[in-house]
């Protein structure tokens, strides 16, 4: 069976949940604290040496790390890659815009407020907040014309934007203005075999 | 003829250059000065609204964003793109790992110190260095036991990684202390039809 080790609070840990369940893909949930600095353990180190969740263990010992590469491997024919050629380039095009434009600002300042380092970061925090708004404007203009984001149904580049936009408010990001980002959201959570976070 | 919207001292930019080199494709370059805010007009976020470079336009006007994103899409069916379902995992691991845990540390100090913007960053500088350390540290090991990122011969996740580490020293890393990176280096400059960054 599949292992993924793993963090409940992580958008990108639970990126690779939700496809494994998309999939109806049985996997052994192994939890990794990385408060408590469990991805550093030797251990942890021989599998990433990136010191990152998540991180996808098969049975024979191979091991692949960074959620959107994990995400087009499990999705290689499957309906959540797209087959046409452009479609797959626009699928990797929004996947490295969400770990570049998207993640640092969104997921990063979600962090500091569940971790409790609001106060230590608050000189940074005005232009994550606005790099993160940034974010949010450019997918706001792509789904005023669009139903998803590459090609004509969902697919593993939603999966990867959705992981932490639904839980911008929680980094205190308001999303009232956003209204396509809105009705994408409600697209995704209607899905069957959709699962929350956590 | 493909066009680049090209910034000369974006390793970004260069990755996709490059690439064009190897597969001899010929190609035209629309210089773009991030610097003066060119990528912000309205003309230019008419092709990406993501206001960066590097962007590649086709003759019939579509335009593909993400340097990584367009390696990929080039390089599907050459010699760049493994054909193994497990190296092309790898390979985007890789390119993932260069945009998270490389790019904004190794190309971000050396963007400082071209721009003169060093001492407005000093506070940030110890955390950035530290970090690209790092990177080149996970790079380092991986490349002690093989020759190359992805598969057994040169691929995209080479290319995406020489475009800024091949530099980092302008940003004062000091590759001395990683043989392998440093062999690696020689192996990719030692390509037939490589390029260098200007």
């Amino acid at each position: 069976m599949l292992r993924l080790y793993d963090y409940s609070e992580s958008g990108n840990c639970y990126k690779v949940r939700l496809l494994l369940s998309l999939l109806g893909v049985p996997f052994e949930r192994v939890p990794v604290d990385i408060l408590k600095g469990e991805t550093r353990t030797p251990d942890f180190l021989a599998r990433n040496p990136n010191h990152r969740v998540p991180l996808l263990e098969w049975p024979d010992g191979r091991c692949l790390a960074e959620s959107n590469a994990i995400l087009w491997h499990l999705a290689e024919g499957t309906p959540y890659l797209p087959v046409d050629s452009w479609d797959r380039a626009q699928a990797l095009q929004w996947m490295f815009f969400e770990q570049y434009s998207h993640e640092p600002y969104i997921a990063v300042v979600r962090f500091w407020h569940f971790a409790g380092l609001v106060d230590e970061n608050r000189a940074a925090l005005p232009d994550k907040m606005a790099r993160g708004y940034d974010a949010l404007g450019v997918m706001e203009s792509h789904l005023g014309a669009r139903a998803w984001f590459a090609g004509e149904r969902y697919s593993i580049a939603d999966i990867a934007l959705y992981a932490y936009t639904h839980v911008a408010g929680e980094g205190g990001f308001d999303l009232s203005g956003y209204p396509s980002i809105g009705a994408w959201l409600a697209r995704v959570r209607s899905e069957p075999r959709h699962v929350a976070i956590q």
